[in-house]
């Protein structure tokens, strides 16, 4: 569980060599945001997890829990118990896949995507307050390295 | 839980607008570092979070359990029983502050400094590995990248 830190500015240990360790830094960063990101979701009843859920039902890329799993680094029981708290509240639907008709993807309901609307500008707030020392150049290239890091050049 | 990917390649789902996000690009790589991370210290009979204990006892820099838990962003109480288990190993020991004497610090045995070799080494060839999609210079940038945006300019 990440704590609230009671750092200002660059902390004394940042200067050992653990400070330089991609994963480290990685882990820290992702804590930072998260915290922020569970508190401004916490107002529609949503956490980062599920928020993702819905994000894909929204994105109109049909996926279905295997993909979600997979893309989210996720347990398959993991998805299956998001996808039931969002179904039960009105907000997702489990649908019949349009190409592979025996597989069940998920997509969002208009209520659902309303939400989306709404929970999405207030993330995009916090990404903002996140990253608040980088310029949006190098926001954008952050996000540039770490799509190349994980997918590849074609990413 | 991380689970296996079966992705290769940039997965389908990378094209909604989720796939931009910083927080889930974060976590995604952070996991699966991870894995790959723990897998290689499982052979030292160590973790991420104790590996990184290790190696901050090894630095100099004389850590109180305080400052470990803020920057490692853990709870106390799992930064007390991670230096517990270091230190039944031999590998860590509690001692006396110089600066402030009431304050325990934790410093590295001959053991742990050996073992943090070791290790270390283990982790510098996950971490290229995790990193292989990028050239040197770009690891750097994405190293200077998180520095700034967990800690300013001056990081």
């Amino acid at each position: 569980m990440a704590t609230q830190s009671t750092e200002v500015g660059t902390p004394r240990l940042a200067a050992s060599r653990i400070g330089n360790d991609i994963g480290l830094l990685l882990a820290k960063l992702h804590a930072a945001g998260s915290v922020l990101n569970n508190r401004a979701l916490a107002d529609f009843g949503l956490r980062e997890r599920s928020f993702s859920v819905l994000t894909l039902a929204c994105s109109g890329l049909e996926p279905t829990q295997r993909e979600l799993a997979d893309f989210l680094s996720l347990d398959p029981s993991q998805v299956v118990s998001l996808v039931d708290d969002l179904e039960r509240r009105g907000l997702v639907e489990r649908t019949q896949g349009k190409q592979d008709r025996r597989a069940k993807i998920i997509t969002s309901t208009a209520e659902g995507r309303k939400m989306h609307t709404k929970a999405r500008s207030a993330l995009d707030a916090c990404e903002h307050e996140q990253l608040s020392a980088l310029t949006t150049a190098e926001a954008d290239q952050l996000r540039a390295l770490l799509r190349k890091a994980l997918w590849g050049a074609g990413a």
